[in-house]
């Protein structure tokens, strides 16, 4: 069984980036630039945009972070991403979620710039990873997606089992996995709450990438011999162990299943990691043009 | 054994809209408008075009056929595009792939304004269909969709193997048939080229769309008993029995296939006329605004 180390290939590609961005300053280039704008006092929020903007300070990007409290109008901050949408210097911005229930998430997704939108949430950044045209991948799937190449796991021809179906993780890493590419070129079989029998779809997994968020769910006895397991549940669950007292535990019973496994991702050190230095990719992909050259 | 009389239901479909037409009319309402363009004189493409402009005529529609040689610049069909794009009067057109070589078919299609692309091919309406917003869903989904919903085939749960991959076809199939509605809710996997023992797969499978192209590949060993088939091939193969030389000839070896099956759709008349009607539909929600307001 081999551990597939998120946080080393994150730290790996954090220099790799850093160092192309001093190439590119180096060579008289613009350096990225990535906005991100926060509405209210979420603490999960707050802390995902904060070290946001510190792994942007640690690769060399100008970041920039927008406040609003949660009584922001809509037109207010659709006003904010237009005027973003417009700003030459801003290569690429995100817009925390989720926003207070009065506004449009979908509403404010759908008026970003989309070739600005390095979170991927946009209809034609999804459309176009669907039809396999160059475009801003979702960072929780790129993510994934470099680890398979980084640890070189073969993927043509092996079946993927995805469990989740979010429109963030499950249905994108779906789309990616059956693409003709590498990674890719699996058959895929998409499981979620409506599957029967979802232990045997596991059991015939070469790969799987569970994206449930129920802490625990995959057991030992659903994992054959020598599967990829790839974890990217997140759930906050309590903890005598911790200072915080709480923990995050993944969809995997890890202690059962990574015995069985080739590769396996821990939580947490294994997806998580490689979110933040995946929204960095897209920046630097961003401020190079190299999707979209306008 | 019940056959899918594709056919019949587009019949039944064709007048509905035909019926919902009279009454916009009858409220003052505009009639719907579909133009085509159609580059060149390909007969596959000629008899698509022709066969589109004949249903719009008979569900009441204004239709229009914008005509060009195979020698047309990609800056002369792209401005036409825009033209349409403004034109107030058109609510949906399409234009007939292929097109030739030096025309680059992606320009062509992101061109198009979304809220007209009744084909539903823009980035824009895969990425919507694959979150599971409103959208047009491209013509052969569509219709299949329909004759799921019209033989009220329960999906809930099922397992749904999708053959092939394709952007037009394998894709947006296993996109909707994943979708938590109904028809839907489905466990789905998808196989292609590099799938490893095909077989095992439709075995396993409550339903099978097959959709690789591959005439006769889905024979009668490799379908379980009470199987809904679905049959999206439509190879023209040699015969003697047919006054041109040719006849259709879908992916699945009917003879063997059919008596295992719960449902299953002949060919030719199961899913070939569903094609049409769905962009009939389309362009009926278009006229309505009924997708996108404006």
């Amino acid at each position: 069984m081999k551990l597939i180390d998120g946080k080393a290939i994150a730290a790996q590609i954090k220099s790799e980036i850093a160092e192309e961005v001093q190439q590119i300053l180096a060579q008289g280039g613009k350096r990225p630039h990535l906005a991100a704008i926060l509405v209210g006092h979420d603490g999960g929020s707050e802390t995902y945009v904060a070290s946001k903007v510190r792994t942007c300070e640690e690769v060399g990007f100008q970041s920039a972070l927008i406040r609003y409290e949660d009584d922001v109008t809509e037109d207010e901050l659709l006003k904010k991403v237009i005027e973003l949408n417009e700003d030459p210097d801003v290569d690429g911005f995100i817009v925390q979620l989720p926003l207070p229930k009065h506004i449009s998430e979908q509403k404010v997704i759908e008026t970003i710039d989309y070739r600005k939108d390095v979170d991927g949430f946009h209809p034609i950044n999804v459309g176009r990873m669907s039809i396999g045209l160059p475009c801003f991948v979702s960072a929780t799937p790129a993510g994934i997606l470099e680890l398979l190449k980084r640890y070189a796991i073969e993927t043509s021809g092996k079946h993927c089992v995805v469990l989740g179906r979010s429109n963030i993780v499950g249905k994108p890493m779906a789309s990616l996995m059956m693409q003709k590419s590498d990674p890719g070129d699996c058959t895929v079989t998409v499981c979620h709450s409506r599957t029967r029998d979802i232990k045997k779809y596991c059991l015939e997994a070469d790969i799987i990438i569970a994206a449930l968020g129920a802490p625990g769910f995959l057991k030992g006895d659903m994992v054959k011999e020598g599967a990829v397991v790839i974890d990217v549940g997140t759930t906050r669950v309590p903890s005598d162990q911790t200072k915080s007292g709480f923990k995050l535990k993944g969809d995997v019973e890890f202690d059962e299943v990574a015995p069985k496994c080739s590769f396996i991702t821990p939580v947490p050190g294994g997806v998580g990691p490689m979110t933040i230095i995946s929204l960095m990719r897209n920046t630097l992909l961003a401020g190079k043009k190299a999707i979209y050259c306008k």
